[in-house]
């Protein structure tokens, strides 16, 4: 089945609400996506990476949505990232069978609902301490069911993980000791532009592993701002990419993607003209997020001269216009790229489709909020 | 009745979901109010502003939550402000019947809403321009009922509003001449520290009118860093303020309250400890949001030697921990104090409540994500 058509059988099972035929008419703000953006993201990247025989992982927290959840495995994504217990849940309620939860499962409450969820779906999770991996083993042996655990490892990012490939090691051996868990290899997520750095530690962890008997079944990296890079990637079976199926423009900054690739804007309308340079927008930091990601401003308008939104309140969205850029009038609904989309799927509800230049519907973001 | 058996009436007619009984057991992350300490943030405000002769009408979008809303009003607010169309819906569903909705309302299913809602409450609004008053004089007329408008006014903090006193009064005068909206007086979104700017043209605007024969029945301000400042407040006759009844770091950073004031936190669990003092938190900026306002970090850990969140993925905390003060271990909780508690509000379906100490039970978050 072409891709075109995998879309189309998914959003024919979809519950689309209606939301008006054009996006001047829009209650705003609202997040818009354009599925043939957002459909010709996904299968650039499905071919690329089974031209380097990578498995293809993809990261729902930049979309929260069941639909492009299972339009990407339908493209051949192997499964799905997840990284919070609640996200995966909701996927699995959906029919996401096969899902790497990126984060440590801490504490009663969430192993009992990780212990669930082992019970109905193919879930591997990941560990940097030994204590997280008892909890895990517990709620592996009271599922009845093995957990797959990968070794977090901190190549660089300074964030979760081991700190040296021996301690990988260390970490893959006391998985191994335990019932309950079986060791499914390794997990990182690398600071953009570490490729070299991660790839030299991922294969002394692979090494080490060897030497002690243990293979990594599967090296999973991420990471979006580099994804398109081949470098460093000898070690790696898997790759976790997330804002790719809509892009943004921190990473249209960076080069990662084009403008005409960004699958996500949020429609905003201005409610005031104080000044002649200034239109003054309903979306804020409730609707765009402060999220700076290392730009100027919080968001732009391509269709205005790439106008900067460039200071938010919490509703609303300062514009500024240049002088040889039409300024939207009053009442004119524009579209404003957003700086990061992955936090902006989080603010809203339901998220507008766009389909052939006309909106299709609105769907539920499935796994809003779900941050527990 | 005293404040403390208002609250307790209001919170026996409340739906309190069930939330175990300490913050240590509680699903994280999650906000936690403590309404002991958001009472008496309440009746201090309340007790300065009736000493001034001002009006109170508190901002919600902070906290977003009838019950709180009520709170307000039962302690002696005239009203409640709102900033969205949503939350004057949300509000007016639980019986908030005085409302000053501080933003324009443009486009014909806004006005159809507002209309709505006019018919049901006393809704005032707010336009800066002839075409806002245009739409809004229209939805008076097809509502059956004059709609109350104040004129924005921008004293310095360039975000909406008419630019000169003597454009407020033009404009006062076109609100007057149309059918469906009477003037209701100015409002004004001060920027912190410009009291004496603001108080210059609130009084020249007052005098304008005056001249051309019409009274500024309310002139309303507002904003939180300088609430206890009572310089330049002559014309004032209402004050919104919002963050007030949780308070924040940026507040405390600013002096307008301190950490005991401080009654919203997010309860965030360890989840690794990858090198001696650095903790990392399953609270990122899908819990605290990315908001600086102008400080260090992302928010801070009062319990623990105020260690600072010097870093936030979407779901990752990282808690920098100085050498002489405990680490927190894994699966611990800890209270992470947001640099902005308006936003940390909107992200979350339920919000948790303590009273005397104990956790009382969670309340759904009525308005959360309302900005349409």
């Amino acid at each position: 089945m072409t891709a075109v058509r995998i879309l189309d059988r998914l959003l024919g099972a979809s519950e689309l609400h209606p939301a008006g035929r054009r996006i001047e008419d829009l209650e705003t703000p609202v997040p818009v996506v354009d599925l043939d953006i957002a459909l010709a993201n996904l299968v650039r990247w499905q071919d690329h990476l089974d031209g380097l025989g990578i498995a293809n992982r993809p990261h729902i927290k930049t979309h929260k949505l069941a639909l492009l959840a299972q339009l990407q495995v339908a493209l051949g994504a192997r499964g799905i990232t997840v990284q919070k217990l609640g996200e995966a849940e909701v996927m699995a309620e959906a029919g996401l069978a096969d899902q790497l939860l990126t984060f440590n499962v801490v504490g009663a409450a969430k192993l009992a609902r990780l212990k669930a969820l082992a019970r109905r779906i193919d879930i591997a999770v990941v560990a940097d301490s030994p204590g997280v991996v008892e909890g895990l083993a517990e709620a592996g042996r009271s599922a009845g069911r093995d957990i797959r655990v990968l070794v977090e490892c901190d190549t660089g990012a300074g964030r979760c993980g081991v700190q040296t490939p021996q301690a990988a090691r260390d970490l893959a051996l006391a998985i191994d000791r335990h019932s309950g868990v079986t060791f499914g290899g390794l997990m990182t997520y690398p600071k953009s532009g570490t490729r070299a750095r991660t790839a030299a530690f991922l294969e002394e962890a692979v090494a080490h592993l060897r030497q002690a008997g243990l293979e990594a079944r599967t090296v999973s990296s991420g990471g979006s701002p580099d994804m398109w890079s081949s470098e460093g990637l000898s070690a790696v079976s898997e790759y976790r990419a997330g804002t790719y199926i809509y892009n943004d423009r921190s990473l249209v900054a960076r080069g990662t993607a084009r403008v005409e690739d960004c699958a996500l804007t949020v429609a905003a309308t201005v409610v005031s003209r104080p000044t002649p340079g200034r239109a003054i927008l309903d979306s804020g930091s409730k609707a765009l997020t402060s999220d700076l990601m290392g730009l100027t401003g919080f968001g732009s308008v391509p269709a205005h001269g790439d106008a900067v939104v460039y200071e938010v309140s919490e509703e609303h969205g300062f514009l500024g216009v240049a002088d040889d850029a039409r300024v939207p009038a009053v009442g004119e609904v524009v579209r404003v790229l957003p700086n990061h989309c992955c936090p902006v799927s989080n603010l809203f509800d339901r998220i507008v489709l766009v389909k052939g230049g006309e909106v299709i519907g609105s769907v539920a973001v499935d796994a809003r909020g779900r941050s527990q």
